[in-house]
């Protein structure tokens, strides 16, 4: 269990959350790294993903962050609020979207440390990725068993 | 009948709001108070609420303000014509939440004197401590009667 | 020495800061303080602060933060190099404000906590009624020894 | 001389930028590569840079490729007409950066591939490590000699 999201953790959430997205053969992805305030650590683009990947992937990691709930979740329960959740979103300035691909990194006694966010295929795909790289760095591996 | 929103009646309201909050084991909330032309007076923000809760308080007591009428109004009108309060959510540039906890401020005569807004549970708990945050700093008293 | 910057700590803060500025007939100030992401735990403008104060104290402890150093030091600075400093106040959206009153708020071994900030009278005093409110909460302590 | 700026590239100039940091014992950095269009291709921020360096860092690459010049140029410029060169700050939205360590990046016949920006030191340090980071990668060879 990781208790710090350096750098070096965050590259290597990307690292192995892109060789995840390569070997499913997904399309172009983009992931981002936030710290517990949600600033940026890290990002990458792949080639072929649109420049609007990597606000897409921030908003998933900011919004997950901001409600304290991966966007998988979020995006559930906006289904049966819309009108709230959408509001939401417009104040909190798009720091917020409502698919699968954000979730929280997690340490120990369940603290939460930062998030990730994923963009360029569908939502599980994007998510499936999110959670092959923070495995591969350490992190939330309770939560898959 | 309080007839000044001031500072130290703001901070009356957030204190015993947020004591109502402890009281019914709500989860960790952000209350803020505005005055009556939307500015803020006093906020606090309960150890373990998320960032975003200020953010979404702020947008009920400032959506409340806006519209002239509590977020529980507003949400209940916004079911009904969603896409009209979802663009107006957008033109104020998210100064708007369909969901209660958003609450007015209200003095003799029924003059507004600013709002109030919570967030962190659900709408029904964020504006079961706001009002009775108001009750304790002595507004709003003859709405419930 | 105070190793956390909870809700309770930074309502001390803002209580002993404006407490130090009725002790010394200053004008009415806006108090923030803010967690180590840069985001809100508690604010208070007092009666007659205009509603800009908020956002010049915001401002000061935001920049403080995001340069990592107090705006005293800041404001030195950008005397001696006016046109970058100005460009990064407008590339940080206004997270910044070139005058005294914006404090890093330390723990033990220096760790930066938050910041906390103040407008509303000169810069050297909204820095003092900072600085006694710091004290007052056990922070800050060594720096002025 | 590389001809294509990568995701590849970006991330070899990045790591090259952040060893020669090291190797200097420069402050902590913040390093951010944009493609031809200005859209971020990756970036990292070192343990200990502040939230601000990353916005700082693409202020001043996005900057040097909105005026088509290097940002030790256009500060050096900007010396010249602060009024006007401020405008440009606002104007862009504070995409601009008036301080060495913004870079465009080159292919063959002097063709702008995209940019790279850096914060946290000094910058002139802030510009040598991206220059290093360049050269490792390919790039931008010939205007050394």
């Amino acid at each position: 269990m990781m208790a710090t999201l350096d750098l070096t953790a965050a590259q290597t959430v990307i690292a192995a959350a892109l060789a995840s997205a390569r070997a499913r053969a997904a399309k172009p992805l983009a992931v981002i790294v936030l710290d517990a305030g949600g600033h940026p650590i890290a990002f990458a683009r792949e080639d072929g993903a649109t420049f609007a990947r990597l606000e897409i992937a921030r908003a998933k990691a900011k919004g997950a962050l901001g409600m304290g709930a991966d966007t998988r979740i979020l995006a559930e329960r906006a289904k049966g609020n819309p009108v709230f959740f959408q509001s939401v979103a417009v104040a909190l300035g798009g720091d917020m979207a409502f698919s699968p691909g954000g979730v929280l990194v997690r340490g120990p006694q369940g603290l939460v440390l930062g998030s990730v966010g994923a963009s360029g295929d569908t939502g599980d795909c994007d998510e499936e990725c999110v959670t092959a790289g923070l495995h591969a760095a350490g992190f939330n591996q309770e939560q898959t068993r």
